[in-house]
């Protein structure tokens, strides 16, 4: 997967910071190659203020009069586009399509368009793409702002790219390991011993409690410092208690 | 999933135009809970103006003075983080949160904090959270704006709330049925036999062509309008033959 041979085309965009945001969204997820399709206003100061730190996005921006211009050596090209055409075409979600965008980047010229503003692309170019592209969202309000757009595809196209390199455990990265059964056991001997001796438990009459315990602690998944720091409590605990009792005696 | 028990907390944002394009992103994706946690300048125009027909998400937005009052009646508290902390916390990336918030919003309240622009949220308010969230970014270029950080996580949100309703095959919604085996054989046979006709196939020594021609036609999945199109012009090209060699005759 090479993201340098992908490129995002705007075409015929009013608003610069548009612009400018595209351009941040796609060095955020690793993408540089920015087309312009005749641009209203570029270069603009807004777009140089929303793209903050991707101004080299910008600078090496390339502008051209036309679509087929933009996309003229491309082995393959996708066009953003409302679920519903008259005509319809191959058309996959941002998820399907950052899928078959990594197969073909590899090796090919892969472009994806966006439209305007206000109306998108229009049906003469949608038919220069071969797969069209829909961000699924409310019905309520279905239409995205452009760079919001641009943010969505660049980060699916990432999600693809990172694959295999980002936690699916939430606990993954951890600074110290997890407890072991057996110092778990011991915990849960060291606890119940604790409870008995402060008349909290009755072992004649158990119920659920040390099940409840057990529940509780085994859900969060207690690494060694933690499981010291419990057993050094229920410790201190059961001097005091001995203590006590002392004082008693 | 019930949407309506998602709220999105930002905190101490200082540019409106973040609150406004994060509101968009909400709305676009069916989420309609703002909490704004001291904002620097709120309402504002430039929020109005970035939120384009989702005024009524800012209209409603709660604003409170710290994050506690904000996450109150929670019971699932999400933080956006930088990948490295200190202290590590319960992490997963944007995709992995938004299947733990769609099992959780059914019945529960839950929270996504995000923080300022400059400086994310502090140690301390992470620590209220019950999971940490982080959207994979590019090392060269990793701080994402904060209403396109909003965008990708109702984004994801809207893509586990609309599982099984997205199509997974390009050409899954089409308006022709595509073609039968049986339909396709007899279309090879009359494109055979015209280019055989057309002396542009020698049947003494066919080569590869019509397997070359099946492997395309076969790719592109042909629909029974495409086939009488096509098989249209074969017997238009065949009548034509008749006729000059009726002429030649």
């Amino acid at each position: 997967m090479n993201l340098d041979n992908i490129r995002i085309v705007l075409v015929n965009t009013s608003h610069p910071g548009n612009i400018g945001g595209a351009a941040r969204a796609m060095k955020n997820m690793g993408l540089r190659n920015l087309y312009l399709v005749a641009p209203h206003k570029f270069p603009h100061e807004e777009a140089n203020w929303r793209a903050a730190s991707a101004g080299d996005v910008l600078e090496q921006a390339t502008v051209t009069a036309t679509l087929p211009e933009a996309i003229a050596d491309c082995q393959f090209v996708l066009g953003t586009s409302a679920r519903e055409r008259r005509i319809p075409w191959p058309l996959l979600d941002a998820r399907g399509c950052a899928g078959e965008v990594a197969q073909r980047c590899a090796n090919e010229q892969v472009a994806i368009v966006f439209g305007r503003e206000d109306r998108g692309l229009t049906n003469e170019e949608l038919q220069l793409c071969n797969l069209h592209l829909n961000i699924p969202t409310s019905a309520d309000y279905s239409s995205l702002n452009l760079a919001m757009a641009v943010q969505i595809v660049c980060y699916e196209i990432r999600m693809v790219w990172a694959q295999g390199d980002l936690p699916v455990q939430a606990d993954e990265q951890w600074d110290t390991p997890f407890a072991t059964q057996e110092n778990m056991e011991r915990f849960y001997a060291h606890l119940e011993e604790t409870l008995v001796a402060l008349e909290f438990l009755d072992p004649a009459a158990p119920r659920q409690l040390m099940a409840r315990l057990r529940r509780l602690y085994g859900r969060v998944r207690l690494d060694e410092m933690e499981l010291n720091i419990l057993r050094g409590i229920l410790t201190e605990t059961g001097k005091s208690l001995q203590r006590s009792r002392g004082d008693d005696a």
